[in-house]
């Protein structure tokens, strides 16, 4: 054991005024020796922006809106890729939601930077490139001599998980030789856990975004109680871990506290934990491999929790777990389509458009249509992602 | 991460005919490609040991009683720290009871053997010496030149807990940069759990010798049942891995699941968890850095485990926990007198000479009376440790 590592992280932040971008300043904010914020990105909530512009000082922002001036400065504009390549930024925090920031992960990869990634999309499309690209040694210079020593790209790039379930699984895989056996992501099982498939039907949105330990963003929230977002994130740890899908178990556990677990080959199990709160996820992906004493973050009081409950999901009141899970095994463009659909049906319901109940059918029904394309570029992610929102469109108007 | 390597361990098991010596040759016969028996080591038992010699094959053997003549041959007669610190032993599994392998650990260490440490006493009474002597570095032999390569002393001595709640704290530490900034020791609460003090005053052996969740050896029975065996462990992990007393926590946990936890810096929680079965903790001593997979061992269902419940120790009720965390407190000979008088007074109960409520009794008036002697030599720890014997049957006679 070593010393903790004194020097000054540099952040880019991409999505700062949303829940995760806010909590990540956050954690800035209460460590201000160990963090220095270099980009800031927003796509909304200009107001935020600018209060955050003006505590935290950045060199580069964006905000998506290009024909709206700030009324800040001491910065310079700069696009989202750009702040994300940036020299002097050493973890991109990727807190963007829906596909906005693929294309500026794919660059922080290929310019090897630690990539903070909150967001699922990125590794639910394109995991199968994001994580082939990551995996490549930096590109050898050895026959360049002309580049300067301090321009060479000696940095390989990493994912540093951001969900509570994947800093968990990677906290337990620390100091492991062997990957695990299996991986057990736990559910809190959402609002409404317990809830017969007839009792589900007809929920609204008040209803689903009430979540009972998280506090999230919309999409997010909703995914949540349908556990879409479960199942989502079992197409993140798939990719992130490279654990066949047959080795992820998902086990419902309501008070959120064992925020994932792994089995190791001798059938031992290491779980993480802490109280629901994002900061801690959100801290260690920033600090790692250290761990830093923060005291703005809750302590969990054991004389208060009591007991710990685990329980299988029932697949039958939550149909897009399976769904979620088939779309990663079959690969391709699926996890693409599926991610897209998803976010459709949710802003239908979240606008009242569809009832609770159609989130999984529409989904359902439009993965059924779907040609795939296996070993997708790019492109092809994006083109089915582009027919699949045109598709949900066409099941529910 | 690298592959297993698959190199065959040689092992001499000390105590091979008790729980944790049969348990470990149960990890053994599952696993015959991966150890092999060199040194097999008993104090009672003898037809034990000497099926075990037919099954194993071990070059060396020592049985308490040297009168008698085995019926078995093939290997030779060795003393046991001849066993402890054979060249061809790799690991010296110490699983004898009381302080019979005292002298032996300390010998194993000072020829740089990993030592699977399974009993309590050696640590409990003079973890402050076996803990230095573990961190020196091996002797330079730098200006030995006439010593053979081969011969030379290059490895360090390295303790490998077996006590499930110790192996659990190794196997969360693992990977990590810092020590915990807290431990906390789960207990299963024994078959007592909840009794009131009044209600506990008359148990008898045979109440006390049902434990609820673990399968051992009488003395360690009653010491769970005391939570005297959890007081010990405190003092075990205080040495073990250098944690002040204020930083170690107890928390009972009946079903015996989760085996302890570390809370790092950050607040971030890890614990390690298996079905209640000593050969967990004992393959990966002998297998680490490796796990392995064996076949043999109780996978955790967790559709059956259902909730996991935490609860503060009463300390009324069980008073020799807050004997113990004191002594090991107090440091000294007071943890050899705090062993040795519990270890008489278990016996008296066994034996039926005094009723539980005296057990605890004893010991504390026992260490009330001793005169402490600081930073102490073997010398008066034994001294100790006899005076304390003497003691108790002043008190119980």
């Amino acid at each position: 054991m070593t010393d903790v590592t004194t020097t000054v992280k540099r952040i880019a932040v991409l999505g700062s005024t949303g829940s995760i971008g806010r909590q990540t300043l956050e954690i800035v904010r209460a460590l201000p020796d160990r963090f220095r914020v270099i980009g800031l990105a927003a796509g909304d909530n200009l107001n935020l922006l600018e209060k955050q512009i003006n505590e935290f000082k950045p060199e580069l922002v964006y905000y998506r809106d290009r024909e709206i001036k700030l009324s800040t400065d001491g910065y310079r504009l700069a696009g989202l890729e750009e702040i994300a390549v940036h020299p002097g930024v050493d973890i991109v925090v990727v807190a963007t939601s829906g596909k906005a920031s693929l294309n500026a992960v794919l660059a922080a990869i290929k310019a090897g930077k630690k990539i903070a990634l909150a967001n699922k999309e990125p590794l639910v499309m394109a995991g199968e490139i994001i994580m082939a690209e990551v995996k490549k040694k930096p590109r050898s210079q050895a026959g360049t001599p002309a580049v300067p020593e301090k321009l060479k790209q000696t940095h390989q790039a990493e994912i540093l998980p951001v969900d509570s379930e994947h800093s968990a699984i990677w906290q337990c895989m620390n100091g492991e030789k062997l990957k695990p056996a299996r991986i057990i992501l736990t559910a809190s099982g959402g609002p409404f856990l317990r809830y017969t498939a007839t009792q589900i039907e007809e929920v609204t949105p008040e209803q689903a975004l009430k979540h009972p330990s998280w506090k999230m963003g919309k999409k997010v929230t909703i995914d949540s109680a349908t556990l879409m977002n479960k199942g989502l994130e079992v197409i993140e740890a798939h990719w992130l871990f490279g654990i066949p899908y047959e080795r992820i178990d998902i086990l419902v556990h309501p008070q959120s506290i064992v925020h994932s677990m792994v089995e190791m080959e001798d059938g031992s199990i290491k779980a993480q934990m802490s109280c629901p709160d994002m900061r801690f996820p959100i801290q260690y992906a920033l600090s790692y491999p250290d761990r830093l004493a923060n005291p703005t973050l809750p302590k969990l009081n054991w004389d208060r929790v009591g007991s710990l409950n685990f329980e299988l999901p029932d697949y039958k009141t939550f149909p897009c777990l399976k769904i979620a899970i088939e779309a990663g095994k079959q690969g391709g463009t699926y996890p693409a389509v599926l991610s897209a659909a998803d976010e459709v049906a949710v802003d239908l319901f979240l606008n009242k458009k569809i009832p609770y109940s159609c989130i999984a059918k529409v989904i359902e029904r439009v993965l059924e249509r779907h040609q795939n394309t296996l070993n997708p570029k790019i492109e092809d992610i994006l083109a089915a992602d582009e027919w699949a929102r045109v598709e949900v469109n066409h099941w529910t108007s």
